[in-house]
């Protein structure tokens, strides 16, 4: 057998076209997934974007995992026994005509042939170009993928446009949380924490309007669902008739979302073992004084003074929603209003409660929205007494001062809803190059 | 007639529904787009995201324009002579029947009726919020919303994976141009100027990915085609056979680009008064020095020692394919190595000059792209000849230690595409909220 270095004209063929093209000859490329040597045969496991193909050659030159390979070879049945049902070209194998090495991979740091990556999270993130290309791991952004581009479709077929929300704003906005600061030529300027006031501008501009975008928040604290840098879906829709339009949206979008992680992600939930979390046909929603009072029945225990859940509260209330509901997603409502942000509408026939709510999952926030204030004065008022400096917010006061129609909207982060799909532990693994106190790309 | 404010339990009717429903009562809910007073009769102009409809009734409580009112009333055919032949809805108009205003609005400080919003640029920044509603300006966005859905759309249909770029990264990576610097906690941090090495990286795990994302820049400079802050839009490809792939990838892009603008925003262009650029089946490439020969020829203007186009020949050069080549378009290749990031291919037939070029439309530039080095030593070694500091760009240098394909791809900006495409005079006018070294929203 010629092993032949010379460059190849043949077109490449994918490694999951192959199956249609038994007895010819072909051409593939891809990265070495595994070597098995017996003796003077050689077995290479090539993975490209498609899949994974059995390569069997004699006197093949020395090559190591993860290299960059092109092969030309004859696809070849396999006999009934030697059949790989694990992958999807198990029927059949490349026979080696030529090889050629394009990339020469050093020895790996970490065994990548196992098939759950069993390193630790800083391992993960050190060696991250590489653990990426792990099968488990690049599935998670798959995922993500699907979840960001559904985002955008359900809400397209609503008729919402898309924009691009600013990272670069001149306040740190919303009642002064973490917030990055920038050195801007002689002058401050901060990063984003949420599209909030932009999102509210447009809707005096295009009346539905969403983005993805990249937030920003100065998390001083480590934890398994923080990050400091977050990619967030954000919509924002006027002409509501009442603030039970923005749930019904909400219940839409994240309908749409597990449909289309159904369809298109059903290989990587089945690696995760897991499944899209179950809805019923209406999510239920209960005011938060009324999920204080089930978790007081429930479990003893009395939370009923707290203007928030708890994450043991959080975890009990989803068990309630599942056992007694059905669902395995809950909208809490009606937090106060010293407890939202300043622009949140505070309901005429509940005072001092809001007309906001989070969504919860399995245990924990998924998303959070509701209706704005759109009254001028009011939100003024309400600035002042919460102590919320606007003074270069002229934009966003804009809006409010020539017109603007009943509004709500919602928002969430596309990591943390991946983190729940699949089920991962840390938000971490749900982000490809996670920032936090401790880590940008490297430890600090 | 009466003019009521109860709360109207219909559902909502879109603007450009109404021609379906001639005779019935509908409610319709927008802005106030104009008034004209009759004395008792009064003739507003409705506006909501889908056209504008003319309302008609007598004894209306006082508004102002940009107002947002609900109108209950009847669909009636106009006589022949009265048809607006300028609206889509100019056939008919609606007899008002209840009024009600949600959100009266100031008086406006600009005159928004004209056809063309004529106001400076200070201007029009500075009240934002409401001339981003002019006709014309809220159409630029459209134009860039879908820009920016088929470049998604396109590499979608070629098998690319979709990526989120991080916005914070730990070194200002390219060479030390204008960076942004972060305070990250007690670290220093720096704003990502493009999401090249992750889009590198990531070739390493999809093969093919791209990216919407915002880059930013500490642009000193002042000028009519620079912001501080862009969307940009990077595609990267492995099992590149030549660099002409890349080129062919980006031809393919834009032309698929210009065709949905085409289809989707015709009435835009018509606004505008323009068209997408021609672009001739192949659009034509030639080297730095051939387009320096050409403009020498032409003009008599002897650049043929410069290792770059002035603005001068730029505009000379797009002036030469459109007459010769029948196109708007034109790549200008082989930039020297010295002019390129270090990572840039050197053509190995034409030592001193880089596989790579920039795509040129309507006498300036609007894209940038080649082939890239993937060999670990090459490119570490040009990165110390070149002064480039990798220390913290570990996960960068890992993708290519463990074998990396033959890669390029193409970077370009959202603002500028739509600025070329619509003809504005500057890509201020093409953000939504533009920043610079004088503004970010407000005048710093």
């Amino acid at each position: 057998m010629a092993i032949r270095s010379t460059i190849c004209v043949m077109d490449r063929t994918l490694v999951n076209e192959s199956l249609k093209k038994v007895e010819k000859k072909i051409k593939i490329e891809g990265w070495v997934n595994s070597i098995r040597d017996h003796g003077k045969i050689t077995f290479i496991d090539l993975r490209d974007r498609t899949g994974i193909i059995q390569c069997v050659g004699a006197n093949l030159p020395k090559v190591t995992t993860e290299s960059v390979i092109e092969i030309i070879g004859i696809v070849a049945k396999r006999p009934e026994k030697l059949v790989n049902k694990d992958i999807e070209t198990g029927e059949v194998e490349l026979q080696i005509e030529e090889f050629k090495i394009l990339a020469l991979a050093e020895e790996l740091p970490i065994d990548m042939g196992k098939e759950d990556l069993e390193v630790e999270l800083p391992t993960l993130l050190d060696w991250r170009s590489l653990t990426l290309r792990h099968p488990k791991i690049k599935d998670i952004f798959k995922v993500q993928e699907v979840i960001i581009d559904s985002f955008r479709k359900a809400l397209q077929e609503k008729d919402f446009t898309e924009f691009q929300a600013p990272v670069i704003i001149p306040q740190g906005a919303e009642g002064g949380a973490e917030v990055f600061e920038v050195k801007y030529f002689d002058h401050k300027a901060y990063l984003a924490q949420s599209p909030q006031f932009y999102k509210q501008i447009l809707v005096g501009v295009y009346e539905r309007v969403f983005a993805v975008n990249k937030t920003l928040r100065a998390e001083p604290s480590v934890t398994t669902r923080h990050l400091t840098e977050v990619t967030t879906l954000d919509a924002e829709f006027g002409f509501i008739e009442s603030w039970i339009d923005v749930k019904k949206m909400v219940e839409y979008v994240i309908k749409y979302i597990f449909k289309e992680v159904d369809e298109k992600c059903g290989y990587v939930l089945k690696e995760y073992n897991t499944t899209t979390p179950k809805v019923s046909k209406e999510i239920p929603m209960i005011k938060l004084r009324e999920a204080q009072e089930i978790i007081f029945n429930r479990t003893g225990r009395d939370n009923r003074k707290e203007p928030d859940l708890e994450p043991e509260d959080e975890r009990e209330i989803c068990r309630w929603a599942l056992e007694e509901k059905g669902s395995d997603l809950v909208f809490i409502s009606h937090y106060p209003v010293s407890k939202r942000p300043f622009y949140t509408f505070e309901d005429p026939e509940d005072p001092g409660y809001t007309m906001s709510f989070d969504l919860l999952g399995r245990g924990t926030e998924w998303l959070t929205g509701g209706r704005r204030i759109t009254d001028y004065k009011k939100l003024l008022k309400n600035a002042e007494e919460r102590g919320v400096n606007l003074e270069k917010s002229e934009l966003y006061l804009q809006a409010f001062r020539f017109g603007m129609p009943p509004e709500g909207g919602f928002s969430f982060g596309s990591e943390r809803i991946t983190m729940h799909i699949l089920g991962l532990k840390n938000v971490r693994e749900a982000s490809l190059f996670p920032r936090d106190m401790q880590r940008v790309d490297v430890r600090l």
